[in-house]
This record gives structure tokens, sequence and C-alpha cells, in this order.
């Protein structure tokens, strides 16, 4: 099942993924966007942007949700999400689609999911990115999909009140909340995650709701590291190890 | 100078603020607020909302600003905002009026100001609160200006490229962050306050540029109080203490 430049990872909760040697490898993001959007209790979720599929692969560890789509817009790793869910005979909860995004209401259909999650390219596309881009490029900037269309098309793909996940970068709060509420996907929650204590945040959580009104809670900052290097409690949780 | 109902409180840092004895009260918000703005190197700046005075003054004391003008709509603060500047000898620096945010540009001016702060009501007005309000009430709720008037009103007073300082509350960040934009105030730093570690921050510190561009910078969260419930030594150097 594995390609020769693949390697199959262990993500210590009964699961396994599959993932290129030197390519794109998930990170804490994806561990941390799977943990906060666990609560959902959703009859079916799409992630967006699955990449090797290691979102919807955790949900199906973390929750009891049914069905999870995932689409990928590069056949690669749509390929190598595909294999995963295989080998975890996940064939039954998660069905891996290649597309891109912006084509998703039509592959779906409008309100078709109670909770959207997306961990999406982070970066504004460079002027410097002109030529071919690679793997991981496009999987880190907004080569192929921007802030704007995960957020519209997300918006369409919910039910009313239906939930929407995403990690991203603190420096596009703005962009992020203002976005999220012009598409009627009001921010509900929202998590600032610090790599250690007394360090400015690196990555921003949040949940919103489709036509939702009210205030937004804003959580307890994460903390990621102990003063020593290693690991937070709640991050071993998040991670499900055990001391 | 005071009135039988007032008192006179020690700033520690050799000015003193007139305020009522069993009225509003300055709290760290505003000292978070002038401590946030002091970097500005502003040549002239208002400060919104002023009440009894108090962010002028600090900044009197944190910065080398020439020209403070302080705006407050009730007239028994700004007369005791007024009273605590001739106390201080501040005349020279800082000047109370007594009107309305919504008629401020008529007062000053457009485009009279390089900074404006603000330590505006924070909570929205609620269909409890038709009666007639006292001063606590109003300097707390939205009943004489709202979040929108406060930002509308600042990007109006401001100079391009000119500073917009605010503390508010977290769940109004949506809120803040849209209507900043919206007014062509780019956010351009934020700073979450927590209470203590771990705990979910109850204010937040807003920076916008006029006709800024570019990313936000988010801030390591500001920590308050120390597990022993004494003030974190960045709160002791804020308020000017020494250990």
């Amino acid at each position: 099942m594995l390609k020769t430049d693949e390697i199959l990872d262990d993500l210590q909760n009964g699961y396994f993924i599959i993932q290129k040697q030197n390519g794109f490898k998930f990170g804490v993001d994806a561990v941390l966007l799977s943990d906060f959007a666990k609560d959902a209790r959703s009859k079916r979720t799409l992630d967006l942007c699955t990449g090797t599929g290691i979102v919807p692969i955790l949900l199906a560890a973390k929750t009891d949700t049914p069905r999870i789509d995932a689409l990928e817009i590069q056949e690669d790793m749509a390929d190598a999400a595909r294999r995963s869910v295989e080998y975890n005979k996940l064939q039954n909860r998660i069905t891996v689609t290649r597309g891109d995004l912006k084509d998703a209401v039509t592959i779906y259909g409008g309100g078709s999911f109670d909770a959207v999650t997306c961990n999406p390219p982070y970066m504004k596309r460079g002027a410097g990115l002109l030529g071919e881009a690679d793997t991981k490029t496009v999987a880190r900037h907004e080569i192929l999909c921007t802030l704007d269309d995960v957020v519209r098309v997300s918006s369409k793909l919910l039910i009313s009140k239906g939930r929407f996940f995403m990690i991203h970068r603190p420096s596009r709060l703005t962009d992020i909340l203002c976005c999220m509420r012009g598409y009627r996907l009001e921010p509900k929650r929202l998590r600032l995650v610090c790599p250690s204590e007394g360090k400015a945040p690196n990555l921003v959580l949040v949940e919103g709701m489709k036509d939702g009104g009210g205030e937004l809670k804003v959580l307890p900052p994460l903390i990621v590291h102990n003063a020593d290097g290693s690991y937070t409690d709640e991050i071993d949780i998040i991670y499900g190890r055990t001391k």
C-alpha cells in the first residue's frame, strides 16, 4: 500500500497515516483543529484542504461522527489520503474526493453538512511564486484557494446553525473575523495558541456558526510547550498521550 | 478644589486624580490603555470618553506629548477631570472639553490628531436600561455612544497614518475588528489581557492605523495576576511600581 517515497506514521490512537518521506507532513495545527472540532456532535462533517487526510482520521478517532467527507485538490495527496483511510479500515466513515474547493458546492450540494473543518494554506500568495508550485508550496500558500474561498464555500455547504472550524495565523485575524461575518459564519469561539508562556501566539483556532448570533467567547490561550521544552499537560491530553 | 463626595487618589507617579467616593472609579483598563498607547510619539492626542481624565493624566506622565485633548459628555465627570488637570498643573498640556463624542469633528475639526485613545462603555445597551441612567451606568453601557460611534468619529479625527488605541471586551472582538476595518482604521496590534494564567481574557487592547496596511501583530497575552493573587512583574512595571 506504500509507495517508495512514503512512510507510515503511527498516530498513537490506533490509527496510522501515510505521508511522503520528504513532502508535506501534518503538524500540531491539524491535531489542534480536530480536537477543537471534536464536540460538534456532527452527523456529517466535511474537511476542506484535507491534504493527507489527517483531520478526518483524527476526527474518526475522537468522535462518533458517522460520515466524514474530505476534499483535496492535489491528486497525489488525495491518493495518499484514500490509502490511509483504507489502511485504517475507515472506508465506511471517511470518503476522500479529489477536487477543487471552489467546486465543492457542485460536488456535495449546498447545505449538505452540519460541520466543516479546514486547515487552509496560511500564507498570502507572494509575488515571487509565479512558477510551477510544488506540493508543499500549494499546501502552505494561497495559490489554489484563498481564505475568502474557504469561508464563502463553507458557508454554502453548511446548514443553518451548522458549525465551521478553522485554524489559521493570528496575523490574519481581522481577515478571518470580517470574512466569516461577511459570509454569515458568525464567530462564536476563538482561541489563541502560543508556543510557550509569554510568547506571541502563532496559531488561532476559530469556530463560527452559520446564521449564529450572540457573543464571541474567547477562550484561555492554549500553551504548547513548558519552559523546559516539553509539551504542556493540555497538549499531551489533546495528543492522547498519557504521562 | 475637592467637593464633599470626592477623594483625591495618589497615582504614585507624581500625579493625583479626583474621583467620586461612591462613583465610577478608574480601573486597570485605563492604566493598560495609557501604557499601550505610550509609544505613539504623538504631537496631539485626543482621549475620547475620558471620564475623570485618568488616561490623559497617565499619558502626560508616560509620554512627551505636548498637547492632549480630553472629551467627556457627562458634566460632573468633565468638571472633575478639569480640576484634576489643574491640581496636577497640567493645564498647559491637557485640555478637557465637555461635549458629545458624536460632535467631536465639529468641536476639533477632522484630521486634527495623530493619536486617539478611548476606553469606551463596554456593554451593549440592554433592554432593561430604559429609565434615567446614572453616571456609572453611562460610563459602562452604550447609552450615549456605541462602538461604531467611537470608531467612526476617531477615524475622522485622525490624520492619515494616525493611530487609534482602544481597550474593550474580547466578546466584542469581531465587532471591533470589522468596525475598525470598515472605517479604515486597520488593526495593527492586538493584545489579550487575562486575569491570570490559564484564565480566559477579559480585556483586549487594540491599535489601528488610519489607512494602514500590512499585517496584524498579535502580542503575547498580558497576565495581570500571579497564582498567589499578587500583580505580575509586567503589571507592576506598567503601574510604575518598584518591588
